[in-house]
């Protein structure tokens, strides 16, 4: 098992030209199998039906440029994956500006900045370019070539399942569908990735773990498509792995039933461990969510992103890079972030106090022995686990209760426990 | 069927001495009926028990006035028939200034109004005069005639019904008791009237529909005494007409529970298409919901108003005119109001999607081909309408939880239902 | 059974030198059974097992001082028992300051206050002085005389039982350990005196009264010991008194569980019967409800304070005494608050109309004969109580639901209990 450095991992992956289907997909999931060999990768041919989807024809792209009059390639492909629309029809004719105006597409407020742009459902082919340079193209001839077909393949996508203790598991899913894009969406992935390689480090998992890598949407649709059944019997958590590379938000997007298990863990979380987060509705979705929390699915799936998508200048353009967007930083604490709920799940019980009545805390040598105006203060975490450990709370619900951090109380537990006054239920999500 | 004229009939009713019984009611009615010609009268007589009630004796005025010691007749019932109390005993004595003045009524704080008084279930005799001319009484003789009589007669109300597909109602209450006062009361039976005259035009109407046309209070209690099993195992939403005719403000006074199916669809009318309103609670009740939300009664009634009675300063004074109060705007918009809560009504209903995840719209056309940052944006209503169709939500949530106008999500509803993505369930209020 | 002097009553009690056990426990609740001669005392051997507590030795103390090397007593247990700390082993010897220094406390941010400090579960001798006295002590030989015993003896604890009508009880809780401290404590048994020797002048009282005079925390652990299931199947509302001497706050500490019967009770009166008072959480207990509401126990135990114990001041030090902190005004609006909330759970009732929609109140004689503007208005409660008497309001929600008093609510009810208007059904809580 490699292990995984989180900004040499978007590096080996950023030239590849992923696309929904294809080489490119199916390359950067062979990478991700070098840092987590236990993944299991899947094909589903082209035309199956999936939900209400149907798997598209693999695509496949060689090189695509444009030529001015004199023979000049002004746009090219092989500089940028970006510059083609993804998942475009092949072209290879002469056209005046005018005729290729319709298929140039650029955006007038970010003039620098390449759009992403894709036609998967509808046979198109065009160029994206920096507003600048569409505004400085002289009339004229001009010469358009993709070289890309369509044909009948294969989608390809990969699980990794970590057995715990208990058949229910928590469910993560990302995507790996975009090309050279570095917050949305190489961050996902490579998040993905650390987190795997940390649960398969953990010892005595309560849950058991799934972790998904597939093309967004269509991925989401297949992967239900062949797990619907067992993903609602066993699916206990779930999160979203996307735009997860900044360091310059948090961002909540809930479920759609938005009071989910997931729901709460994210939220305490988020409103404990960092300074602050934007909270979005169900509304603002535009991910993978759409599909797993889809009626009849119901997956109780959140996002915890850093700036969502859809929110930050760079998105979808050619300027979400490393380093301009995406940070170490900002990687490896969407990972210790996405850790520490994972850790508030496994540890998350209804504890139930041995005691009838307020136990005798200093005999145990918990309480000070000196009576005082503050005495109580300093053991106030540890009086409240016990006060609400009537088999009616969750530790979870304490913590929130008691207004701090699942840790501090799970601190407390630790010593109850140890002292024979508190039991522990387990919890049923 | 004589098609109605909002002001037109104000002023066709207004000359009539109306009051909870009599002659001046009946005539009303029979103005009400042709209109409607389907309208059903109801003759109930003198003493009959009606819940806690009593049909009261008919009451029958021919004239009345003040003479002073020279002759001239200072008040005239035949001026205005507010200058009588309702209901009022016959008088046919002189008398001096001093003995007069406990029979008359004025409003020191609006001095150029005449009060509107009533003295139903106490035999009293009085005049209501402005308060300029009652400063004015010189000590002196007067005499005065009131020629009223009491008489066993009988109570008249009508009912108008209109089948639809299903025996649940909605059902309609208005009042035609007051004498030449135009907000409140003739704006309630104006409204009433041509929303009748609509829901006759219309085809197909789901619900079955109800619409009462009683005198206050006592007319209510005799409409319950007659129709209580019928209208508890039928009403499904109940809405009081009443003050419906100026153009000041927008008003809504809830049922008793407060949270009615009743309730949800008027503040969802009131806070999507008006500009403000004013939210009164169930304290601050004063007409027929009075009746109709009692305890054992429970019928879901709100009163979408426009100023409520008691809050604006010609209420129940000679004051409250057309012109003045009421305007052809301020009724035409209180009908299109209550048309489109029916309308909600009528079209609320449990969407259910057919397709198991996100369906693909896009082969449908119904989604944009190019993928960009705004996508989802453009179709988000549409987007969401599916995302809640999942059998909890009805229509009228989804555009609660959309913060969007049930007829945007009713647009909606209808795309999808033609391409077949959703499945409709009727709603059970 | 002499009657109360609320401000005579502690200033009879303060001198006795009280602890958990011992001596002037005993003598405290002879007293109390002076003013309560149907008082029950009880006597716990040392050592019994209670909940998850022990009953401790006595304690007895017959002088206490520190010499200087001139043989000056410079501190005196005979001139305020704060200074030798609660159940403090004996001692005697000569030893430096450096050596009497860990031995001897006070309170550096309030330098003229004796702190109140006491050791019970650990063995341990120790002075209290005030800081300025602390900082003039000069260096050289001290001589510490504690002579206090540890002996097997008992626990004394009293009770007082009223029968109601039903078996049903209203607990209330307070505790006689504190030495001279005038708030915190002897405001409590002050008040639950009062209050006790109101309930026996009450005629028919509708639920049975226990109030119980035990030491804090181990006089409570031993009084559930010994009726907990009693407990649990009799109690639907529970007061602790505490802090209940002082006139500078109200304050509201909630039950464990938070939403009690008792809570709603308390909240009422509070909102309604004070101007202003402060809305304490659970985390803020620190009396006996820690033991009364705990896990397994559970019962609806709420504070009802003037100063909150721990944030005033003088609290737990030499300054908490008659008139720097408890007042005569003080103890008695503390007692009226107690006696409302009382009356409130004896007359609150599920109020059910006999009547089928809004009753005629005119021939009845309750409602104003002639109609006008604001005829309403003055029978507004009049109507509310009726409106809201459909056997799923309590008296004391429709209070809350009319935002009045229940006092107010209460007096209408009774108008139409009279009138036969009204039938009750008692209250489940």
């Amino acid at each position: 098992m490699k292990e995984i450095d989180l900004i040499g991992f978007i590096k080996e992956l950023w030239p590849i030209n992923r696309s929904i289907t294809g080489k490119g997909l199916r390359q950067t999931l062979s990478v991700i199998k070098e840092y987590l060999p236990e993944l299991n990768l899947y094909e589903v041919e082209t035309r199956t039906k999936v939900l209400d989807w149907e798997v598209p024809e693999e695509w496949d792209i060689n090189e695509a440029y444009i030529e001015d009059s004199e023979g000049n390639r002004i746009v090219d492909f092989s500089e940028n994956n970006l510059h083609v629309i993804g998942y475009s029809a092949p072209v290879n004719k002469e056209l005046t500006l005018e005729e290729l105006e319709p298929h140039l597409f650029s955006l007038p407020e970010k003039p620098n900045a390449i759009p992403y742009i894709t036609s998967y459902y509808k046979k198109y082919w065009g160029f994206c370019i920096t507003d600048l340079q569409k505004k400085e193209l002289k009339s004229g001839h001009y010469k358009a070539v993709i070289d890309s077909r369509h044909f009948e393949g294969s989608l390809t996508y990969g699980d990794l399942q970590i057995k715990g203790q208990t058949d229910k598991e928590v469910f993560i899913s990302t995507y790996c569908c975009h090309p050279s894009l570095a917050n949305n969406e190489l961050s996902g992935p490579c998040v993905a990735v650390a987190l795997a390689q940390w649960l398969l480090s953990q010892k005595d998992l309560k849950y058991s773990y799934r972790i998904v890598f597939a093309p967004e949407t269509i991925g989401s649709a297949t992967y239900l498509e062949k797990n619907l059944n067992d993903l609602k019997s066993k699916v206990i958590a779930a999160f979203n792995l996307t735009c997860v590379g900044d360091e310059r938000a948090w961002s909540y997007l809930p479920s759609r039933l938005g009071n989910t298990y997931t729901d709460k863990v994210a939220l305490h979380t988020l409103n404990h461990c960092t300074d602050s987060y934007s909270k979005y509705t169900w509304s603002d979705r535009g991910s993978d969510e759409k599909m797993y929390c889809a009626p009849h699915i119901n997956l109780p799936m959140v996002s915890v992103m850093r700036s969502k998508h859809g929110t930050y200048p760079e998105y979808h353009t050619s300027l979400d890079t490393i380093g301009k967007v995406v940070t170490a930083k900002g990687l490896s604490d969407s990972l210790e972030l996405h850790k520490k709920m994972i850790s508030i799940i496994e540890n998350d019980c209804v504890p139930i106090t041995k005691i009838i009545g307020e136990p005798q805390l200093g005999k145990r040598g918990l309480y000070p022995n000196l009576s005082h105006n503050r005495s109580s203060e300093l053991v106030r975490t540890r009086l409240d686990v016990i006060s609400y450990a009537d088999g009616k709370h969750t530790l979870l619900d304490i913590a929130e209760k008691c207004d701090v951090s699942f840790f501090d109380v799970l601190d407390e537990l630790e010593v109850l426990l140890k002292h024979d006054i508190i039991q522990i239920d387990y919890l049923k999500v």
